[in-house]
């Protein structure tokens, strides 16, 4: 009675549907795929290698390709499409939802989107046409065009006399949005008050007058915040007139959360948070070229600082052994700042008045840690080399590198953001490039002087 | 009409905010903070620093402050908890929600939860002890106790004039669970069924056999990954008997979405997925100094490593300044495959039939990779240096250690979750201790074999 394929999905019906396809059952393969959600299906497709995923893909049912293609990420359907030709295309989109379309439609090159929308009537292009010109990350782009609506003058038990003539509702449904004539929105009528106030009374008497509504313009990480700040199912999105123009759900939310987080996670490494896992060697390998590449540059500004103090290596050997303490210690100790600032800062926490008070106990923190890991790094360093200049000139260097690098940390994101340069993506970056440089600098450079 | 003040909050009335506090206009900012919604408020208070944070509590009114605690990260609630005495709390608990209790309760001391529990009525106590026996991260920690539950042999009409009995309902409402005479969940009546079927129907007519129920004893993020993937706003949970036990909905679900999120990107510095951004100083260095320590002796690891090569980078300076790049990037390459590889695991994507094709894919991957970047590397070392044999030398290890690095990173994840270990938490130390040991050994090795 219960219904629980999702979760059997990822460990054994994968295995056993990739058994079958290697024995080459393929009509039980058949039945099994399209037996499935196409959330289900999706993803199966998206935990398959690229040959296989092609062979599964042959033997979905036409009429459920376009579901499937709509529970994929963008990146696993860029597979799909690039595969595909226009006559296959306009079969697919053929009885999707305009919001469904207008996303594909935007992972496809522009002569093919023409060649898909001029396949198309008049009323579905226009429509498809408004859903385009909105950004795909504010809420215009995230929102449904089909809405509950009714006039405020009628009375809750005329609404639901109404409500009874449809043969289903816009999911989920969480209420009616009263609009006036002119389609501006007065109020909202969630349903509890629908099932538990008086029939007679009307709808301009019942409903709620201070509702949240979103501008059309709102950044979809703005909309998520609202939602998860007020636990909502869905919000009604307007434009600068108050006109209603659709409404934005919770299930679209959850999925800006979690690319939010994805893209926080992946970026550090350089990859896109919506990586296909499975896409095929040389496309994987290319794309992860670009990232090796810019580290490359980065790893030659380290070098060539320490390429200056070659001779004071050469004097002293044991330098050579300890100078990557000092790099990494520093680099652990401002990531940790890092982090932890650009996660405030997404969740709107920092803002000019407590700016000061963080970048100060940052620095308080540096500088007691350094002091702590100093003292042990430095006794490690006089046991191991018998050396007390070297066990100061390490103690120093870790000092000044944890203060540095902590206080770069905090300050860096703000820096980036403020120049428009997306801190998850670049921040790591410049930071251990920081740290590295600062440690090399400091450790090498006392050295220099100390031993000369 | 339209209410937006949690978008403005961040910027402006933050800023405000403070300037008042600094300035002592206390009056007006009680009015103010008063004013706002719980969530606004707990909001504030997380993005103030402790000084502020203690006078800000300060002016909440007595009959809000509980309101305010549920709706704050257990990292913030803590700090508050921290510096109230047991009547305090109880006064605050009192006419809160049994599983917000429950919440704030599971962050006391032992001592402090018998005190309060042993001041509530004997009815509020069993309550609250049946929600604490199930673990916090499954679905019977997440559930809410209150459902809307409707017998399968009345009318849809009689159901409605039920509802309409009620003040109000639990909220967000988006349909009734049907249950038999002993609280078998037998069926699941959406609110659009409700709302568009002939009220002379019974329950059992029109009701959703097929529906997804989830066991008490499910992982929340099992759960989360469920609400995702069939867009839910709320599901039963149901006990082996498939007795109804409550209900999980979609904000709380949101929550654990944040939360897991969080946990990637935070665990990787050392820190806890709900750390306070203004935490105390003092708090804030002994946490961070824990995590300083672990990477200290991963970093004493690879120095001893180099330690076994002074005599070669005695004969050979160039060597200390290009070893960094050897390590470095073997250390970027192998992130890149571990990160694709945790957020994979956490999608559900791994299995036994794809590891072969995947760890495959990453060692070609690393291999080209590898040959790619060594050869630019050789040429600026020959260049810099004037040496093929330091050339030859970092070639061979850069091409080595990538490979090595992606491998490593593809199979790490793995491993350490068969261990129980957080992949999040330690992948990243693990594989940077590999990648620099193999880094520094490969080249280092291969430069002592060539130069002797």
């Amino acid at each position: 009675m219960t219904q629980q394929h999702s979760l059997a999905l990822s460990d054994n019906q994968l295995d056993i549907l990739n058994k079958a396809l290697e024995e080459g059952i393929s009509t039980q393969v058949k039945q099994m795929l399209n037996s499935l959600s196409p959330a289900d299906a999706a993803h199966l497709l998206a935990s398959a290698p690229p040959r296989q995923r092609s062979l599964l893909w042959k033997l979905i049912d036409v009429e459920h390709e376009g579901d499937v293609l709509n529970e994929m990420s963008d990146d696993v359907r860029q597979f799909f499409i690039d595969r595909m030709n226009v006559a296959e295309l306009i079969d697919i989109l053929d009885g999707q939802d305009i919001d469904d379309i207008a996303d594909l439609l935007q992972q496809l090159p522009q002569t093919i989107t023409h060649q898909v929308l001029s396949s198309m009537s008049h009323q579905d292009r226009q429509r498809i046409e408004a859903v385009l010109s909105w950004p795909e990350d504010t809420a215009g782009g995230l929102m449904n065009t089909d809405t509950s609506t009714v006039r405020p003058d009628i009375t809750i038990d005329v609404a639901l006399r109404y409500l009874r003539r449809h043969e289903s509702l816009p999911e989920p449904f969480d209420g009616l949005l009263v609009v006036s004539r002119d389609d501006t929105l007065i109020g909202t009528l969630p349903t509890t008050r629908l099932l538990t106030q008086d029939g007679n009374k009307t709808i301009s008497e019942v409903m709620e007058t201070d509702f949240i509504a979103i501008p059309v313009d709102m950044q979809d990480s703005q909309v998520a915040q609202l939602f998860e700040r007020e636990d909502l199912v869905s919000a009604p999105v307007i434009d600068e007139n108050h006109r209603l123009l659709g409404r934005v759900t919770v299930d679209d939310v959850v999925d800006v959360i979690r690319e939010e987080a994805d893209h926080s996670v992946m970026s550090r490494a350089g990859l896109d948070e919506d990586e296909d896992t499975f896409a095929p060697t040389f496309k994987t390998a290319r794309r992860r070229a670009t990232w090796l590449g810019i580290n490359l540059m980065t790893a030659f500004i380290s070098a060539s600082v320490i390429g200056l103090f070659q001779d004071t290596i050469d004097k002293v050997v044991a330098l050579a052994v300890l100078m990557p303490i000092v790099a990494s210690m520093g680099g652990i100790a401002g990531s940790q700042t890092l982090t932890l600032i650009i996660r405030a800062m997404a969740l709107g926490q920092i803002g000019r008045s407590n700016t000061r008070w963080l970048v100060t106990r940052e620095f308080i923190v540096g500088l007691s840690n350094g002091v702590i890991w100093a003292s042990v790094v430095a006794t490690a360093a006089m046991l191991w080399f018998d050396d007390s200049v070297i066990a100061l000139v390490i103690a120093l260097a870790m000092v000044i590198n944890l203060t540095v690098a902590v206080v770069v940390g905090a300050i860096l994101p703000m820096i980036l953001k403020a120049l428009n340069i997306d801190p998850a993506l670049a921040g790591s970056v410049v930071l251990t490039t920081i740290t590295d440089v600062t440690g090399f600098m400091s450790f090498l450079g006392l050295a220099t002087l100390f031993y000369s």
